[in-house]
């Protein structure tokens, strides 16, 4: 393999593609995509790669959007030349889900007939909805057939959906740290942050104003969603019982771990939408293949060839999740790989440097397409 | 062993009694703590055990109050007539935890220069300090040792606790679901409930007026909590992804496992003040007795014997927090009996029916004092 490198400064685009009728009956007209690409499309569009983005993910994959810019896209670690998603001989896409908060249709979308943002009157997006937008964003690049479509997490959720919406377009699917359907406890875990949002004094039924925004209930939403995706192993290295650094009188906690979870609270409210949350954490605990048969059965359309990996550490999306997809894969006869990996990490696992994870992407992207 | 029988009717009362330095320096004058007896006191007064409660519990841990109540005290499964702490032997003492809320001192108890609660006042207090208070309410019977000391949770901590302060003021020691410190995620997960609460416009610095509480951050606090209490198993056989009961349309959730999460939170909050939630996750989060060898020194004073018991499913005082005390009890030659019961209830087990604990507390209770 030879050095890996940086994408280097990449420009955030956005789309303005056609009507999409969502799960719900209602019309998205226009669908807005936010998106960014790196590397080169092959003249017989056959080398493309699409990323799809977790919970609070964006369509900044990899690389700097400017010089200053501190740190580089959410998953560069994966994506660039000589990387696992090799963009000499790839070409890469990444784009904000509809619903989202950055760039993409969704809450914060202005109502032509109002002039204001959607807010909570914006329609409910599924994960399906959020796929038929990417094969919109997808077919405008002129591409029939993707190479891979490759996702964590929701992400994952988004690739699994891919495999059977749109069948012939894909002809292999990468699902990292994910699910079929959310289970009681994951649900439970979004609920409460939702109803954190919704108890913020100034949530007003998702109409609230610019300069009201529900903070501190989003910034409690994430505080929570934060532990689910750590590993208590991880915490222990980080910070364990250590108190906060700094000057103690001025924390709101008596822990380095409390006031890292606040931090992280605070700085999420800055760069992301309330209402967004809510409606992307609903279509995780709404998005449901079922499980055993019934999950067979809702996979038997798929055509590609699935790599599946889950983490040893990963409590909230754990490997039995991954393992039942690949069950059921299995029953209906496709192509499929499944790798568990070791990792001290959580759920956050699959973002972080991991030279195995990155060998198991490129081996399976370099596998002929038959094996 | 006998058939197993209620308590019947108890009645709730309060020792006052002497003053009390606190682990913070501060003077508790007078110390008032709320109780509970079940069984009769034996003339040498040997024959008593102390139950010590969790986060959220009270005095009231077994029988009614009154013919109408719906629901026995909270360890009633266990505490009884023919019951694991057989009160045709034993004389039960269960009380409130001083810095609680359910008639102990606490932030809620009068000022009485102010003549009002309290409230963030009120000084802090350590799990040693309820240990203290508690000490005195036993030597006001007239107990010089108590035959045991018993608890699960932050009970258990207590339990732990009185080995070392009081090491010739009890025979055995029963330690369930417990933990001789909070790891980073313990304290984070209490941390963010703290937080839901510091969060609530009604929180005044711990200084809200009767009418006006901060309800709906503690409501939050208790969601996340109860999520933590429960496994993964039993919130699915509990709720799967079942839609919410009843009338849709009232609804704040569009499942089952939400719509109980805020009942819960709800309900808490009718019975639990806010302040009192602040004081006793930090005693929790700020127990610390070390580990490894730290925690084999900490312990060498205590002279009892001890049961330490853990579950297979609890996953927020995870089994291997149990093993860590009995490995440093054995460590210094301490007697100490260990079990870890197979149970799907998570942290939440060692409140349950379970033939199994009851067995096992028994047989600890029954073996002669020098096996």
């Amino acid at each position: 393999m030879g050095s890996k490198q940086s994408v280097g400064i990449v420009e955030p685009k956005t789309a303005v593609l056609g009507d999409l009728r969502l799960d719900n009956g209602s019309v998205l007209s226009p669908t807005v995509v936010a998106y960014e690409t790196y590397g080169t499309l092959s003249p017989n569009k056959d080398n493309a790669i699409l990323i799809c983005h977790a919970l609070s993910g964006d369509a900044h994959a990899a690389g700097f959007h400017s010089d200053g810019e501190k740190r580089p896209g959410w998953w560069d670690e994966y994506i660039g030349p000589g990387k696992a998603f090799d963009t000499n001989q790839y070409f890469v896409i990444s784009s904000n889900v509809i619903g989202g908060c950055k760039g993409s249709s969704g809450p914060m979308s202005i109502n032509p007939v109002s002039g204001k943002p959607y807010g909570s009157s914006f329609p409910f997006v599924s994960i399906k909805d959020m796929v038929a937008a990417q094969k919109l964003l997808v077919e405008s690049f002129g591409i029939q057939r993707l190479l891979c479509v490759a996702g964590g997490s929701m992400g994952g959720m988004q690739a699994l959906q891919w495999s059977i919406s749109y069948p012939d377009a894909l002809e292999n699917c990468i699902i990292l740290a994910s699910s079929p359907e959310h289970s009681a406890m994951q649900i439970a875990f979004n609920e409460v942050g939702r109803q954190a949002i919704l108890s913020d004094p100034n949530w007003n039924n998702g109409l609230y104003e610019d300069n009201a925004t529900p903070r501190k209930g989003l910034a409690l939403a994430r505080m929570m969603g934060h532990i689910t995706y750590l590993s208590d192993h991880k915490m222990r290295e980080k910070f364990g019982r250590n108190p906060p650094r700094g000057n103690l009188l001025n924390s709101d906690s008596d822990f380095a771990v409390g006031s890292y979870l606040i931090y992280q609270g605070e700085s999420f409210v800055d760069r992301f939408d309330a209402n967004s949350y809510i409606y992307v954490t609903k279509a995780l605990d709404h998005f449901s293949l079922g499980k055993g048969q019934e999950l067979t059965k809702a996979l038997s359309p798929a055509q590609c060839r699935f790599l599946v990996v889950s983490y040893s550490s990963d409590w909230l999306y754990p490997p039995s999740q991954s393992r039942e997809i690949v069950k059921s894969l299995e029953a209906s006869d496709k192509r499929v790989f499944y790798v568990e990996l070791t990792t001290n990490e959580g759920h956050d696992s699959f973002l972080l440097p991991n030279q195995r994870q990155e060998d198991v992407i490129r081996g399976f992207l370099n596998m002929p397409v038959n094996e």
